[in-house]
Order: structure tokens, then sequence, then C-alpha cells
């Protein structure tokens, strides 16, 4: 299948193009780099290196003996996207091109109007280039489980049977997100709905938990073709900063009470399950929504895990709670479904203790690079505008 | 109160200075012109003439014995839109600088995009520069009843109790737009729902239904304080056409089965909600929903009822029902709540038919501009991004 990645240098994107193309698909990327840019805005850098985009395809052409065809450009800009699209011809594309992170849009009203326009344009422009160039062609599209937010409710998987005064219609679950960010994803799910619904695209909707993970087994022994990894405070996730902080010794800082719950999954279910939703797409005009994640953490049990998988590494390493930068619930109900996936054939590929293993390994070599830019992950951007870095708490 | 008015150019928003002053409200407004020109690219005009900026100032500075503040510029630039809060110091702002428009939003990608950054970003750097300069500040916010679109179901004001598996929350009804226009403003709803529940901002978030109605008592006898009056396929509601048609002895052209429910209500009463939402704030944190009509018409209704109005002011008009360029439902349930503002003190203050009869009053002395730009009342904005002019369908 012809395979078009936007987003193709990102931490999920550069890995998908690689697992594609391992299992015989076309793939071709889009990317204009601001991945890269946008950390080095919040002082940082990956963790593990990362090659320039000449060589990871060197590097790619030579593991795995096809070309990743590459476009060099930005997802807002109609003709360049329109081009693409009449040069690869996708039948599928994985929509992962967008601004990832919560912290970064909530920074000023510059960094939230640039979330949302660069976001919400990116996909706009996609839905019509779709429409006239490529109506057959599968979008999936990458949301976020935190559209939904906490709701005190089961979550089930985008659409459900809304019951309300004994009447009854099929309804998109209401979203209740919690940051400009999470905001663009929720407006990107009623735009591609419609876009649906009117002109009979196809579009896989990922509500994606938290993805964790250094590598996928392709990868292995090439570093050129290793994916990044963030810990900052903007772009790492509390796992990538638990398992970032164990390797430099410093402690581990949950945030709050620290018993916010989330999905996760592994970086290799990750792929499964993108592989699953591009080899079983839906029919014309249909929206289907996945909640995509393996297992339901709580963040303090992620980080007393991380302190005992890294004292089985020999790396002694504290829990200190840290001020909430955030305004979020800190402990609630969660109960999402993620049904869709299983029935299409995902089987859980390993055990978290496994991957945090890996993950420690992988970043040992690196140690020197997080203690450069170490200050990054320690968050001052809060949630009512002001930057103010947080403090440990006092247990 | 001193009430800042964005968008008061336009039909509502000159409309609702005047009213406000007349009550004795210190009134500011914002405008670039905007709609002046979107409906100049229609190829159209506003039937009633309307009179350039400062003449408008100054006839409202005669017949209201104050000044109206203008600030002339355009809500998306963040250093404009914060001088003009710090300038006027508002305590609340009604929002209605938007574009207003489904077929306008339909046309291209480019339009797409342009309304929904137009729209998106002017709110959200509304709500940056309300959280930073004027927290207490009431943002009355103008949002469409086409946001809910015609869901099988009962429609709630905003919000409701949604029971799921035996659990309840209180959660944002879903919504189901039919146009990138009507997207724009389900995406404002979510960004302002967020900014109240993590900034404690207050906002009235008014679901509308169609106005219609070519003035106010206070505009009387004054031609620069008329407001603008749309009859193009793109700003023109359905009413507005029927109307313009039957001055220039066209027929009313219903789309389709003409069977589109809508809620409707005349001019004066959305002065007189808008009012009493602002003088009847939310407290902060708050973020409430007003579906604001007065009843529900069928489109063929409407056509038939301005058919027998005409008639009695002597023109013989004839309904002849037109391919419907849009995608939507064209029978359907419709039952909306519209509860809050009576419950606040609205009362409806004139029948469909009074208005209708000075509507038509009120354009007859101008069927020359309509009959100039006639061409312009005929639809040729297809919702599958085609141009191509709607025929009469046989019957």
């Amino acid at each position: 299948m012809r395979v078009l990645i936007t987003g193709v240098d990102g931490y999920l994107g550069w890995t998908l193009a690689i697992h594609l193309a391992a299992r015989g698909h076309e793939v071709a990327g889009i990317d204009n780099y601001a991945r890269r840019a946008w950390v080095g805005q919040m002082g940082s850098q990956s963790a593990i290196p990362i090659a320039a985009m000449a060589e990871r395809l060197s590097a790619f052409r030579r593991r795995l003996g096809c070309n990743l065809r590459f476009y060099r450009g930005d997802l807002t800009d109609f003709h360049f996207v329109l081009n693409a699209y009449r040069s690869f011809r996708p039948e599928a594309v994985v929509y992962l091109g967008e601004m990832p992170s919560a912290p970064f849009s909530m920074v000023d009203v510059h960094n939230a109007v640039f979330t949302q326009t660069n976001n919400i344009v990116g996909t706009l422009i996609t839905l019509h280039v779709l429409r006239d160039e490529a109506p057959e062609c599968h979008l999936v599209k990458l949301g976020t489980m935190g559209e939904y937010g906490t709701p005190d409710l089961d979550i089930p998987e985008g659409w459900f049977d809304l019951e309300f005064r004994g009447r009854k219609d099929r309804m998109l679950f209401p979203r209740r997100a919690g940051s400009w960010y999470h905001q663009s994803k929720v407006h990107d799910s009623h735009n591609v709905e419609m876009a649906c619904r009117l002109w009979g695209l196809r579009s896989t909707d990922i509500m994606q938990g938290v993805v964790y993970g250094t590598r996928i087994p392709e990868m292995s022994g090439e570093p050129e073709l290793a994916t990044r990894f963030d810990f900052d405070q903007a772009f790492g996730t509390a796992i990538n900063r638990f398992c970032a902080q164990a390797v430099i010794g410093l402690p581990l800082t949950p945030y709050g009470k620290g018993h916010q719950k989330r999905g996760f999954l592994p970086l290799r279910d990750s792929m499964q399950c993108l592989t699953l939703a591009l080899e079983h797409p839906p029919r014309a005009g249909e929206y289907r929504v996945f909640n995509q994640f393996e297992d339901v953490y709580d963040v303090s049990e992620l980080a007393a895990r991380v302190q005992r998988v890294a004292a089985e590494l020999g790396l002694d390493v504290k829990i200190h709670p840290m001020e909430n930068p955030r305004a979020e619930a800190e402990q609630h109900y969660y109960h999402p479904d993620h049904q869709h996936l299983v029935d299409l054939g995902y089987r859980p590929s390993s055990d978290m203790d496994a991957e945090l293993r890996e993950m420690l390994r992988d970043l040992l070599p690196h140690r020197d690079r997080i203690e450069e830019r170490k200050e990054a992950q320690f968050p001052d951007i809060r949630w009512d505008g002001t930057r103010r870095r947080s403090e440990y708490l006092s247990r």
C-alpha cells in the first residue's frame, strides 16, 4: 500500500516509516523539521541523538532496501500539500504532522494561536486535497485520549448511542479537553467527521494514549535509524521524564497528588495498532474512532515502576512529587473502552517492565546529553499563563 | 455598563450599539469592515443602503446624544485587541466579529481556512486578553443553533446530564455542524468553555436562531442609522432572500424538499435577548449556553407566509423550489429547548407577519438595488466544492 506519513521526522512518524517499509508498504513522508525547532525553543534536545534527514534517508535505504520518498514542506501550505499528493498518490495517509504538546500550547497567546491554526489548517487542507485528489484514500488521523478529558463516566470509542428524553441517536461522545493543544485535536475530530459525512471520505481517528519506548526491532544496530526521545517539560511525557530523571539521578516528579490516570502503550504496540488500522480501512464515508492504549496507570504507580526497574539496573532513585503546573483533576474516575483494535487483532506485545528496562538501557549511554539539558525538564509553564518553576512538594 | 461590541459595523452589531446606547449603556465597537468586503466578493450589496462609518458615528451622536467609541482594526491582531481593551476597559463584550456565512466557508479550501482561522483566532485572542486585562468582564459570544445540527433528539441548552452505563455527569451536548463556518462556532464553543473552566472567565454562549427584520424603533427616521440587509446566496438568510425575491417579483425559492426546520426570531427580540444576557451576567467561571430563538418554522411554511404577506401589499409572488446546493437534511426532527431567556424575562415582541410586513415595506423603496444585484441571490456554491447554479425543481 502507498502510505504517506505527515510528520515523518517525529517520534512516531519516523518509527512508523521504518515499520511499514519493513512490512512491504511503499512509504513517503512530509516534514518541515518543526519538532526539532520546538524542542530547541524549550531549551532541550532529543536524549537519543537523531540523524539529519539526509542521513536518515540513506540509512533507511541501506537497511530496508527501498527509498522513503521525502517531501520537505509545511502542511499549512496548500500548494505544497497538493503537489505531494499528486506526486505520490497515497492510498492511505497517517497524519502525525501536528504540534503535540499541551504545555507548549499554554505558554502564551501566540503559542495558543500557533497551535490551533497549525493543527487545524493542516487538517483542513488535507481534507480538501483528499476530496479533490484522492477521495478513496484512508486518513488515519492522530488525536489523543486527552480530547475526552476525565469525565465521571465511562468513555466509549468516539461514537455512542445517546438516549435523551426517550429518543435515541448515534452521536459523538462529548469532549472536555484541558489545553489549547488538546482542544485543537477536538476541533480536528469535528472537522474530519464532517468531511466524512459530507464528502464521503473515510477516516480512522486515533484517540491515542501515551506512547513510551525507545525503539522497535527493525531499528536495531543502525544509530541513524534511531527515533527521538524528548524529556523536556513540554515535549517529554511523564514517563519519559521519569526515565530521564532516573538515569541522571534526579528524583522522579509526579505532579500534585499524582493520581492522574492515563492510558499507555509501548511504541511497538502503537506501530502494531496503526498498521492494523491501515490494513483494515473503514468504508467510504465512515468516520471511526479507536481508543488506542493498552493499560491505564496512575502517574504515581508509574513513578514507582520506573523506580523499581531502575533499581534492578543499579540506579538508586527517589520519588519527590512536584507542584502541578497544570490545571487538571489529580484524582478521578477513568474507564475508557479500548476494544476496537483488539477486535481487529491487536495483541499487546510486551510487559511494561521489559519496555522500561530497554528504555533505561537505551538512555544510559546518553546521560551526558540529558545532564546537559536537565533544566528543561523542570516545569515552569503554568496553566494560568504565568511562568514560575514548580517547587518540590513537602511530604 | 461599558459594553464593547466586536463586529459593530455588521447587521446585529450596529443595531445592538444603538439599542444599548438608548438604554443608557456606554458602548464601544470594533470592526474592520470585512462584512462589506465579503458581500462585495459575492457580487452583492446591502439592499438597504448603509452609511460609511464616519456618517454612522455622526448620526449616532446626533440621535443618541453620546459617542460610540470606534476602534478600526482586526480581531486577529493581538496588540490591536489588547490596546482596545486597555483603552475602553469593557465590563462586557458582545462578540459578533466573525465570518458568519456557511456558503462562503464552503467555496473552497481558502475560504474554509480563512473562516476557521479568522473566527477561532479572534476568539482565542479575546480569551487571553480577557484573562490578563479584564477577568471579570462578561463575554457574550455569538454561536449558532447550527452548531447542533439536526440530531434525532431534543436539543438542550448547551449542557445536559449525560447518563451512560449507570453513571452521570454534566456534559456539553454533542455538536454536529454542517459547514466549515458552523464548525468554527463549535470550535469556539469548546475553546470558550475551557477558558471559563480553567481561567474562571464568565461567558454566555448564544446559540442564536435566524434573525430577521430591518429595523428597531430607535433607528427610525435617520437613514444613516439603518442596518444592513443582505440577500445574496451567502450572507442572505432564506427569509431575507424570500423578501428580496418578493419585492422584485422573482419566485421564492426554498431549497429541495423545503422541510428544513430552524428557529427564528425578530431583530428587536434578538436585541432584547442580548440585553437580558448582558444585564444578568453569569458568575465567575460559569459558561452558560442560551438557545436564542422564538419559534421553529419550516422553510416552506416561511415561503408561504412571505407570499401571503406580500399579497396583502399587492405583490403577486410564486413559490418555486430550487435544487439544494447544500448537503443537509430536508426533513427532520427538530425540538430544541429555549427556556433560559424566557426565565430571565424574554417576552416575544411582535408576530412574524407584522415583522415581514415591515421588512417588505422597508425593502420596496430599494427594489432597484436588489434588481441590480439579483444574480447574487441564485445559489451556485455547492457543498461538494463545485460551483454550479441550482436549477428550479419541476413540481
